[in-house]
């Protein structure tokens, strides 16, 4: 295994450390490990967390006008939820703090956790999980759809409502509301490699792809045969915009009751017209060149479709280590959206330098 | 091969249509081959350009700000003249056009032309080589050290310059000054995968690492076995730090002469107590959580050996398409180009979304 490493056991906390001392207005707590900066206003605190192995996301979406915490987990690990809870009492302001979860089983299980934990410490918490991914109802780690790239997107978005003063209940339900309009697919050339393991995490021939791939390197839909990349993304648009009708029971905190309600939400169809925001995302090992030639090819098909291309986002944002890939996020964005989108954010990993 | 691409010959010219697509502000001119934004003021154009597979160098920090204009060859070859003597005409304000060219054989040779092309057309035009590359004295494509990393630190600080509005002479002077005080050193873990010929650029054992590697995936000053990073990061450092005492001589063009001059030109030494922009950049397939890994020992390193880490830049900025290990660069930076350094922006691969 060739890495930039030190011991495989200090891997996150080293790297975390590097990425306070790059820009020291974000602060560590080192045990239980979460990044927080200080609160600029009495915003709620938008707390998003995971498995590392996916930078930028999440810690480095911690600025103004995105997040204001990250509880990293080791590699492709849940954080455990006294990270999340100590965590949410160190950032909580009077207006409280909202929870951002990606679909996997591990991850929901510790952050309900932390919800309650919270809850019991008087705190007001809200959570919202996000299941945007369109290539498999359940996986090796998860019950429903993967929650993956739209997770960038929604961060983005509800930062922004929650910096210019939008209260929990609020932000709850836009969160809610863009995790039912965002959608993503994602497609493996090569697998990546996890330190702990010291393998590859799973193999492809030399002209084989993993289509519908998961950020942690599962199985997707099916292995298939290279292919052009024009030919590629018509089929993952495809999947993307003919994946109709679906409706799932995500678990909704009841901060009245302290109790979990099962609420029926219908992923909302996409139809000509429609305004989006793209986000063309590298998996780690893609080179930036390739990006903006299969963006190239999204861009064409949707505008094809009789879609317009809103706004679009081009890089590294949700990765899997260094594996080789991409994935195509789609959310439709109404003009509050767009709005926000466009908000300022000061965040380490989407601005220039220190 | 498994590559985010169509036809082999097309690859080029269809990344940069994506690019374009993707941020409208950016025009392309298809032949000969660059792309330009409109001037906001009568500033210098800044043109770099050189062999593509190094993005987001050059064209993803065009911009106010930075660049003018870009000029991409084919995957690791030099533009043709043709491609900077159009691009500097169409560029072009009263204030003139100011040329960055990497120190390769072929790129000095092609920008040198157009330099002659553009100042026979009463073009006012000047040109500074970047050679920080301290691994080696001559390379496979280079006579003299290669230029590398720091061409993206000198495009942002005297990007800064022309934007306020510095003349055609004292962006020269900058620039050269800024070489005289940066250098470079990669290291490659895995090579890349050029698209025309189908394999890997070169080949390394499960346990082997290039100590010294060009962008292009030259040869660098050793093959060596894979170590931790914090002992790699120290080699590193030795290599940048000791390189002392370095003069060589660079073609310069006199413009009232309508000639190239030779001038000896002097690398200046670091000394404790020096302030540094230190970059720690991915060549393309290295998970950003390692490059913080790594800084996190460059930080250390320098502030050990009694250096002031005044700025940082930490991502994929000048790579080498799905290459994977990083490099270091060091910029000594007085006051002034602390505050160049700090101005803002608005390049495409430097900030927020579109």
């Amino acid at each position: 295994m060739k890495k930039l490493i030190n011991k495989v056991e200090d891997v996150v906390k080293e790297q975390v450390e590097g990425l306070c001392l790059a820009h020291p207005e974000l602060m560590l707590s080192e045990d239980p490990c979460f990044v927080y900066r200080k609160a600029d206003n009495d915003s709620v605190a938008l707390v998003s967390g995971g498995g590392s192995g996916h930078e930028p996301m999440h810690a480095g979406f911690i600025g103004e006008g995105m997040l204001r915490a990250a509880c990293p987990g080791q590699v492709f690990t849940s954080p455990t939820p006294d990270q999340m809870f100590e965590c949410g009492k160190a950032v909580n302001t009077v207006k409280g703090v909202l929870l951002l979860i990606k679909n996997y089983t591990g991850d929901v299980l510790n952050f309900e956790t932390a919800v309650e934990l919270l809850h019991f410490e008087d705190i007001p918490v809200g959570s919202v999980t996000i299941d945007d991914d369109v290539a498999v109802k359940d996986s090796l780690y998860t019950a429903g759809r993967r929650g993956v790239g739209a997770t960038v997107l929604i961060e983005k978005i509800v930062g922004a409502a929650a910096q210019r003063g939008d209260d929990l209940g609020q932000l709850e339900v836009l969160a809610r509301d863009l995790n039912n309009k965002s959608r993503s697919f994602g497609v493996a050339l090569d697998a990546c490699m996890v330190p702990a393991a010291g393998k590859t995490s799973f193999d492809l021939a030399d002209d084989e792809i993993e289509f519908g791939v998961g950020i942690h390197g599962e199985p997707g839909i099916e292995r298939r045969k290279t292919c052009d990349v024009q030919s590629l993304v018509a089929d993952m648009l495809k999947e993307l915009l003919e994946n109709t009708g679906y409706s799932r029971t995500l678990r909704t905190w009841n901060r009245k009751e302290g109790s979990w309600d099962e609420v029926e939400a219908q992923v909302e169809d996409f139809t000509a017209g429609d305004e989006l925001i793209v986000m063309v995302n590298g998996m780690g090992a893609t080179p930036a060149s390739e990006l903006y030639g299969a963006y190239r090819e999204v861009y064409k098909g949707l505008e094809a479709a009789g879609f317009k291309v809103a706004r679009n986002l081009i890089g590294n944002y949700c990765t899997a280590l260094n594996m080789e890939g991409f994935s195509v996020t789609l959310l439709k964005a109404d003009e509050e959206a767009l709005k926000l989108w466009d908000a300022p954010v000061n965040a380490p990993s989407l601005r220039w330098g220190k």
